[in-house]
């Protein structure tokens, strides 16, 4: 079993990796290690981490399993620093939101025998703002853990017992585990995730100008509005390297989405209103 | 105070405030009339009404307030019947979603000397779904009740009293009022209200499209894409009178997102996207 993991990167997700790990009876260490010294001692002091590392580089060397928390591009980097440092005994893998681009890395850097093994991995949770401070242990119940590996790595036995040993950990953290081609995963979550993401940011910003003036109209839209712009609240910081990584997908996304309001536009009073409802009805049928 | 209330239609919006009323301590009786029987009597088993009437005007001529629970079609037709019935010690009002061609019908019909009062207005309360079943007595609660009335209306004492005091049996139910010229509002609401579900709907019917066929991927967008589509559920019967009484306001709504759509597809790399989050920060910031 896994007894030393290290998070690089104790912002929202890594915290409540942290979290869930012991509120699922994980026994073993946990180190953290993170950009500002603030956000890590945040984790700390909530018992996402049992103790801050000043080098990821070094937290990672001590670990088994090292979990990399921090945006795509950030990743990236820290992947290839790593798997200069790090042998064969070690895993490492990600909760990143795009997955092609580090699962390529991976490839690159990873995978070969005496290298440490690298195991692309997305938890679909999260929330509109990020931070140690709204991290928590339940985070991952009930969602779903999407993992992209390279069907042609090569591993050692040791390698291949850690991620079937984290596998587990994630599913004792409450999450479904679904494994996915790399490149269908960034087509898929350009609909299920980033779409409904830049709609909400998209009518957020057209809102703040309509009525962003006069706070008695936005209390207006009531339960409605609220949920529909709630995304809206989320930082730049957050989705820079995901517009930057899955470019493409996501503008076909944004593409059908103008035709699609295009059409209901067109057709406010003709059938074919009643055909989108009932289209959209169907999609929120269990 | 009043004593004598109709409610003519018992779906969601006229059983939830039937139910409020009762739990905002009004000790008066309650009259119903549902289109078909089967509503009026879910409304009547859960103690919204005291009795079922079998014709909405007999169910009128009783009381002293009628509360106007349909469509805006339906609610435009039951107008024109009551003006007809209903003398100067009535008031009569609504709680249908766009205001104009309502608040024009009750300065046509109504408000004069010797005729019904009427007064527009429209809780901001709803749910994604229709029907008694679903009512609650707290539908209300912290939400806004507009009132779009027309300052140039001429009433007589009783109706001024009636009209008092039915603000306050609304306030009772814990919504806040606030008073809008009509045409204001259907604008306003074009875009707080009518814009946030033609969204969820046409993102619901493209989402359908794309993954309806593989439940499990639906599973992996999350929290966001259950918000960003609880509203796709909405049935068309509850939106084809909004979007027939108000489809200039939302049209330039719906061609206002698409345009920003395309805005932020076309800047994913570039320093445009920094400013539209930024943006839509400043719309969720209290």
């Amino acid at each position: 079993m896994i007894s030393r993991i290290a998070i690089l990167g104790t912002g929202l997700l890594g915290t409540s990796v942290g979290l869930a790990l012991r509120a699922a009876g994980y026994k073993g260490s946990i180190v953290g290690w993170n950009r500002s010294a603030e956000g890590g001692q945040i984790a700390l002091q909530r018992g996402a981490i049992d103790s801050l590392a000043t080098d990821p580089i070094e937290a990672a060397r001590a670990a088994e399993v090292t979990v990399i928390a921090v945006p795509i591009y950030a990743t990236l980097d820290l992947m290839e620093e790593l798997s200069l440092e790090l042998g064969g005994d070690h895993l490492v893998t990600d909760v990143g939101s795009t997955k092609l681009k580090v699962t390529q890395a991976g490839m690159e850097h990873f995978n070969q025998m005496a290298c440490a093994a690298f195991l692309p991995g997305h938890p679909m949770a999260g929330k509109e703002r990020g931070g140690a401070d709204l991290a928590a242990g339940d985070l991952f119940r009930g969602t779903v853990w999407l993992f992209t590996d390279a069907p042609e790595a090569v591993r050692s036995k040791r390698a291949l017992e850690l991620i079937k040993d984290w596998r587990s950990l994630v599913a004792a953290m409450g999450a479904k585990t679904l494994d996915l081609d790399a490149a269908r995963h960034d087509e898929l979550v350009a609909w299920v995730s980033h779409l409904p993401q830049f709609t909400a940011t998209a009518l957020s910003a057209l809102l703040e100008e309509e009525v962003g003036n006069a706070p008695e109209l936005k209390e207006v839209g009531g339960r409605a509005l609220r949920e529909m712009t709630r995304l809206g609240a989320s930082p730049f910081s957050m989705w820079r390297d995901i517009a930057h990584t899955n470019t493409e997908a996501i503008e076909r996304a944004l593409l059908a989405l103008e035709q699609r309001l295009a059409y209901l536009r067109e057709n406010l009073r003709t059938p074919g209103l009643r055909d989108e409802f009932e289209r959209a009805n169907k999609f929120r049928r269990e």
